[in-house]
């Protein structure tokens, strides 16, 4: 059994973790902390975890074999520099800061995006969690990038469920102004924006121009992204189609659809679906995926899977709500 | 023109009179209040009515004659006692302060129920403007509590909106949380449920027990009441559809309907539509409101139009969202 | 391996046993039939499943071991009638076909509600699986039941998603009406009421009166009832609780929470919540269940587990969605 | 008083003109028709207009001096063609059967897109109203049109309510299906592109290359675009945000805001808003309007009123429902 701890638990990231490492055959959950919640039962603050766990929220690590770090944006460093984290125990961060930078106190956070870097991934020690846009997007233009075939700028559009801005209330996530309700925030400057650029660009040789325009959704759970440049016109749709899905192969989670896709289809899974069409000189992907699963914990099992040598779909076989 | 002063303009209630009286044909707003928007346009708060007023939130209440306290509950007879407004101008409380005790600073707040007080509120000079949740339900009582047809204990059930819950952004306000979601609070214990036992004791003669389930819904306006309580097995549904036909034949925003009814009939409109059944001895009420309209700003403007000797209506023939 | 054949599987409850079963480790699906779409794989109408199964609707039930009916109410005698079913292969009837009379064509079918009759069950050879709102009111008043404590009249407000009403569109299942409202339907005529009495009265040993108001709620999955009837004023809410703690000890599925419940916490899982509280004289219960889960295809591997010898929470363990 | 006739008025915009129209000071509807509902009374189809209206649907038209064509896409001249319609009688097609060519039966149908065509609708005799995305997007780009701002290709995104699919049942505006849910239709191919071309192109000299991805989104009414081209590099964004201010001057209902927009600031109003940002060399619009409003059947009214020597707001200044 793999000793697994998660630091920042108490959010909506970290629940997640709770979710699909408590139906993990190989892992045992040995500690979750936080700042706040000292002995509080995870249940407490976890309410759809009853009857599943009995674990409380603490302060020691417990002696892990790998730690999932949950917390805000920044604070993964400063974790580290303050927690005795063995050298042993692995580290997955699900936070920015290490993605654009992976060398960290004596350590190197390779960027884990299992369908670009698997090879590279199974012989990490500690990983830098890609962000759930730069998740969506990316598995849109890998297949793309690895043949040259980004040839012009890209244009993204990706509309995101409410659980992407976390579990604190505010104004924009008051439900009487969510609900039936959208708006774009960060226009042209989301900070998914660098990851995408840089490990996209290291694929094809040359970083993109990607013009991102990220929508506020009325929905809780996933992300929809419409991602087109310009098509090569010696390809058909079918040469494209093909590509992705030799690209995708040997990817147990990612899938091109033939017919048109709906955000629905991969909520509460750790499944990407893509959905390709040429039109006017453009290739057009559409790319789903749950931002709290695939663009996150789930994503981050299955970094942990690959580390560990299990099957990459170990535990991450989730029941979709499909409703 | 009637001139007319918001105080606490910046909430819910208080963006509400601005688009009803707005729209109002004999109304000039003079002044809106706040604690803390001093200067603030009102369209930087109330971002629908762009291009609709270029009032800015302010400090002084201008000379009205009428003035509506959209305060928080308990702190409207703090605004009385502290602010310098004269003794013509009326007041027009949508908080709980006066609703069932009315006497305050020499003055006496009427229990602002249109459709059971219609006679007194024209001679009214400050009203008590009733609970969103205590008009759903005393509006499927009142013509049973007129003919003495309460019989037995009343069983409530009733699902709110959002904007029930006010502006300030909390874990059940949360889009996270309340989208797709259902919950039950102060199950048995609604403080609407003073004002209701008041006001239809004194119709029926004696205090009717009420058994009150409120949910919480996933929606932003709008109440739906599903009243019961023993049925006089001596009348017909066509014997009580008639007496609720009767009662409410004055009444320009109540109706029965002989079809079942659904909330977003009555959504964005200040009506009330009723919907009454007969089963296993029961007599059952359907009522629905809008909220924010009925159960608050419109119901205060319709209040106003009788204390200033208006049409009932006027200014509150309102577009229905209907969808 | 348990050989299992769905039959009806294009519908709500058919695609949930597939997402169900796909991932259950001691079931192999061996057929799926259908009326209309011979020879379509199962993932061109369950989109969620692409990637997951390679299997086509067809005509033949392939020899299996134990069959799912999830046909149209008053479908599965006529399936039973006009197929060949081995006398081996047990029956799971989802419908409610068998649920008030279980005898048909030399085969018993016993009300599967584990919580109530799991010894039976384990036992059984054909099983009729219990109507979803039947199973949330059920749950709340079993333990009362087993003790006598059903003193009085029970009243039930309860909330349904979408998916209750099936896979054909339809005026009160369209997004536009249905988004954002409420309406009542089948006001105290439910065909759930029979099952509800004839088996809450088998253990009480006296049919209750049951008042019954169901909701149509602006969400897809989950129901919440609210269920209240007059309480023994000798006991305490510890002795309330605490009976029903014992009831559900021996049941994985069934939890009561001290804190009150919202009805995503048990969304996408087979576990139902009850919260108990005692107000005027009232004992008042909250019940939480997933419709599609825990009220139609959960519960039928459920009961399913149960006859083959599986431990009872075999392949249910699923992960909440929480959001 | 205006003798208005609706033809085909037990749609979503034959309702919504309905709604319109009943609030309308110098409008009388003189008659409703319908190819199903002869003799049905206006609420029964439209239940929230209940205590509204008693006119019931027929199949005379009653001598009106102006028709509104609320009729499916394709059907409004064979209605032309089939009823006699006096000639002195005005003609407002809300399908799309005049948007491209405007001349048939005699008659010359003007674009009215009343923003761009203020002064020929005044003098107009009958209108082809513009499509709902078609009038989202214009208004994001007829300022840069007219002053020679489309220097290259146009980029768009937009997300439309439920309300814009019609009323008829259908897989993707079922309830389960689309609530929390996000898809694609129609990419780069939506019928409202040849309307957009060719009256953009009409005001700028030149047809713009417009890519628009269509969303369906988990909300019933409103339209948010996003629209971005090429930025001319001597522009500031002051420069660009003054250009929109003074081109919609004289519009009533179209504003620019400083602030970023959200599309419930115009849900249920005849606005547009608009909001201007410049990024990595693009100028980006976003675009808001209510579909069945200043998307259909109040610009319909707007059209009308001009014809008809009003004030162009007149019946037009609708309470926002804001949330």
């Amino acid at each position: 059994m793999i000793r697994a701890a998660i630091a920042g638990g108490t959010g909506y990231t970290g629940g997640e973790l709770f979710r699909i490492l408590l139906g993990h055959p190989d892992v045992q959950i040995v500690a979750a902390t936080t700042t706040s919640s000292d002995g509080v039962p995870v249940t407490s603050v976890h309410r759809d975890l009853v009857g599943e766990t009995d674990l409380c929220f603490g302060t020691g690590l417990n002696n892990p074999d790998v730690i999932f770090l949950c917390l805000g944006h920044g604070i993964s460093r400063q974790f580290i520099d303050t927690h005795d984290i063995g050298p042993d125990c692995m580290i997955i961060d699900l936070g920015n800061d290490f993605r654009l930078d992976g060398d960290h106190a004596g350590r190197h956070f390779v960027y884990g995006l299992c369908e670009s870097a698997r090879d590279e991934i199974v012989k990490a020690h500690d990983i830098a969690n890609p962000g759930c846009f730069a998740t969506a997007i990316q598995l849109a233009l890998l297949p793309l990038a690895s043949e040259g075939l980004i040839l012009d700028e890209v244009h993204v559009s990706a509309i995101t469920g409410s659980t992407g801005a976390g579990k604190k209330p505010g104004e924009t996530t008051h439900f009487s102004y969510r609900d039936n309700n959208i708006s774009i925030y960060k226009l042209f400057t989301h900070q998914h924006l660098g990851e995408i650029r840089k490990n996209i660009g290291a694929i094809a040789g040359k970083e993109p121009v990607v013009n991102f325009v990220p929508f506020r959704g009325d929905f809780t759970r996933g992300i929809f992204a419409s991602v087109y440049t310009r098509a090569d016109g010696r390809m058909t749709v079918a040469d494209y189609r093909k590509l992705f899905e030799d690209y995708y192969a040997a990817s147990p989670f990612v899938f091109h659809s033939d017919e048109g896709i709906s955000l629905k289809e991969v909520v509460n899974t750790n499944k990407a679906l893509l959905h390709l069409e040429l039109h006017d000189g453009y290739v057009h992907i559409s790319s789903i995926i749950d931002n709290l699963v695939k663009g996150a914990a789930g994503q981050a099992v299955q970094n942990m899977n690959l580390m560990f040598g299990l099957p990459e779909t170990t535990g991450l076989r989730l029941k979709p709500s499909a409703f």
